[in-house]
């Protein structure tokens, strides 16, 4: 076998071992016949009456105020495109995982088979007496924004589409430390995406925002420009309204020639080294197709790029969503927020750039991760309290967040969890011996 | 504070002390980096594309094999009636603990905000690729049955609905070892059932076809018979097919004159001391109205009830769902069914009432509960296997069932919670001291 088909070989083996990845537990035991009477029949009913006279009870007597539902038809899933629902599944099984590893908090993973647009928002909305927020993930683009806008809406919980802004709050962290080391300011870098689903569109909003002013955006052809006719939708309209000011058209390896920054949100094999040659100094390049980059990390590098990041966790710089979405999470839920703002996104991102101290920050260490797991946990500590503050600030709260309390409690959160994980795998490791 | 004012105060601080009752954990730890690799970016692709190259994968890989979504609207729930969907989560939460702990399932609890019936089914066939069954829960009748009906037809996973079928297993169980005690035939006996909802009509049909010839329902209007024109559906028109063969007609007082069975599946209070002192001898009286029984279980007594059973765990003879549910459904689950077939319900309802040994049979003990685990879990094993043995001969699975392999399997299911459970009971009195 191949190094390849063997890590293949370890991957399956391991999902298979335990038949997936996650699993329901009880926060309280059933020991006796006197728990049965409190938390089942007929304790229960006083605590169905407690929250039927007040429905915001729902939030302290069950689990709602920790969980999340993660929601996808399985139509855009990594690298793979439109594979169905139940082969999402491990994806979104891992992402609940990380949830409660990083984030603490309870995602329920929800593949549904929908036949298009309305049937995703229609079982959305129907799920909002359970959970506390939702996560819209690995739905096609452009459909996911029309899904999306409309629940953000008509739900009166926080909808986060984690494509879009959770890339857009991990990458625009990334940039912002890469072009600290390149000694490049963001109001006149010239940066070039490449790709146009939720993460290009995503990034562009965020990084529009946050002052540059030189975007172009491709798609599969070309730049995207105001009035183009070729396969237009809404949301590229909107991209071509702040983007690409001198109009300028072509293909991506002509658009990128002088570029600072180029960012794969595509597909694999997208960026070639010739693309890299031809950029300013410095080139930072950020390949983010998952699981398979644009250009892997040592061919950017032997192309001559500065600063290279991707999607993976094997080479340096890995910018993907788990960096940010389970302290944006906890932050939305310790805040109980109603809403997510783009100063709550901001928020994030920023926390996340300044977790990387100046004598870390190096060419390759642009964005904590989980292999130091002690900075990670400050980071996530940090998103969250960040976003709970902005969320306060911006409107999306109005619970009155204390940060030390909040700081205390998510670090108890995760403490809690990492004690029962450890036992767990213990016990595993017991059980199969 | 009274008695039941302190009890109500217990009930809520408990619920409260942990945010409700269940969380998610991961099977398997991230501790390494390597483990990101494996279980998340990028060797989640490999799963992702084994399932999408064979769907039925998805039991092997993910925890699908294992999962079952509690389904409702909260529409009809405990004796409270419709207090929607966040009011219900309590009862559901509490349910799904009872399915971890006795029946090793992940049930995911959804209340879900519906405008009807349709909406309900849309919603819960959506659900399909991500869980292994369906158990349908607290919603209205006669638009449970239509529910129920349509989500049999049109799903490819088993559908439960377990206010009929679960309190039918159980109520026919208990049944079962009252006739015995009291030496009267089910074949000869006058059967009453006050309620014509789910569990009513569950019970009606599960006695009907185990030779109850003399069975007799009523609703609000009294005796339910062929022709009646007030207050019908096409549901009361079925029970009126097989049940009041004498066409009797009136209130329920009058028709339980001379019943040997009273079965109240209605509301607090419906019973009356009075009833019971004109049924035939050796009265049997099961108040299962949840969670205040039509009749308590004293009164009952002190009217001369011989044997008397109630939804409540604090008196003797428990008839409740959850003795039936956590065993049916790990038959369900472990022999992979398809769909649920009368046998299996029937297996299920024999395997109660055989657990009960002859040496234990007695008027305050026709049932076994919780009060008693190893009684119950000898049960639940039971049950399981006999669920799972009917699954295949029936033709809902066609999963070849090694009885000692699965009595094994549960058996180790069971004992694993029980250890981490009581880990996770640990971890809470440390962490609260």
């Amino acid at each position: 076998m191949t190094a390849q088909e063997n890590f293949d070989d370890k991957v399956l083996k391991a999902h298979k071992k335990h038949s997936g990845k996650i699993e329901i537990f009880g926060k309280v035991p059933i020991l006796t016949n006197e728990d049965l009477l409190i938390y089942y029949t007929p304790g229960v009913a006083q605590v169905s009456l407690a929250i039927k006279n007040n429905i915001s009870n729902s939030y302290e007597y069950t689990n709602r105020a920790n969980t999340v539902a993660i929601v996808t038809d399985g139509s855009r899933v990594l690298g793979l495109g439109d594979i169905g629902p139940e082969a999402e599944m491990p994806v979104i099984e891992g992402k609940s995982l990380l949830f409660k590893k990083f984030g603490g908090i309870d995602a329920i993973p929800l593949a549904i088979r929908s036949t298009g647009e309305d049937d995703v928002v229609k079982f959305t909305k129907m799920l909002e007496p359970s959970v506390a927020a939702i996560n819209v993930e690995d739905i096609k683009s452009p459909k996911v924004f029309n899904i999306t806008k409309r629940l953000e809406e008509e739900m009166h919980i926080p909808v986060f589409h984690d494509d879009k802004d959770g890339t857009a709050i991990v990458a625009r962290a990334a940039l912002i430390n890469a072009l600290k080391l390149s000694k490049k300011r963001i109001d006149s870098a010239k940066i070039v995406i490449n790709g146009a689903g939720s993460a290009g569109f995503g990034i562009a909003n965020i990084l529009h925002q946050s002052g540059a002013s030189d975007i172009v955006v491709c798609d599969t052809h070309g730049a995207i420009y105001k009035n183009r006719t070729e396969d237009m939708n809404d949301f590229k309209e909107e991209l071509a309204q702040y983007t690409n000011k001198n109009t300028v058209k072509g293909e991506l390896q002509e658009v990128a020639e002088g570029a600072d920054v180029i960012i794969g949100v595509s597909s694999k094999g997208a960026f070639s080294q010739e693309i890299i040659n031809k950029m300013n100094d410095k080139p930072i390049v950020f390949a983010l197709a998952n699981p398979y980059p644009e250009i892997s990390y040592h061919d950017a590098k032997s192309a001559g790029a500065f600063i290279i990041a991707t999607g993976r966790s094997d080479t340096p710089n890995q910018v993907n969503n788990y960096i940010a979405f389970p302290g944006f999470f906890r932050g939305v839920l310790s805040s109980r927020a109603r809403t997510i703002t783009k100063e709550m996104i901001i928020a994030a991102s920023d926390a996340i750039a300044k977790s990387v101290k100046k004598k870390q920050l190096s060419t390759d260490y642009i964005i904590p991760n989980i292999s130091n797991p002690m900075d990670y946990t400050a980071m996530t500590v940090r998103i969250a309290i960040s976003v709970a503050e902005a969320a306060l600030k911006s409107g999306a709260s109005s619970a009155p967040i204390d940060k030390t309390t909040v700081k205390k409690s998510i670090k108890e959160i995760l403490r809690r969890y990492k004690k029962i994980e450890k036992y767990i795998d213990k016990f595993n490791k017991e059980s199969s011996n």
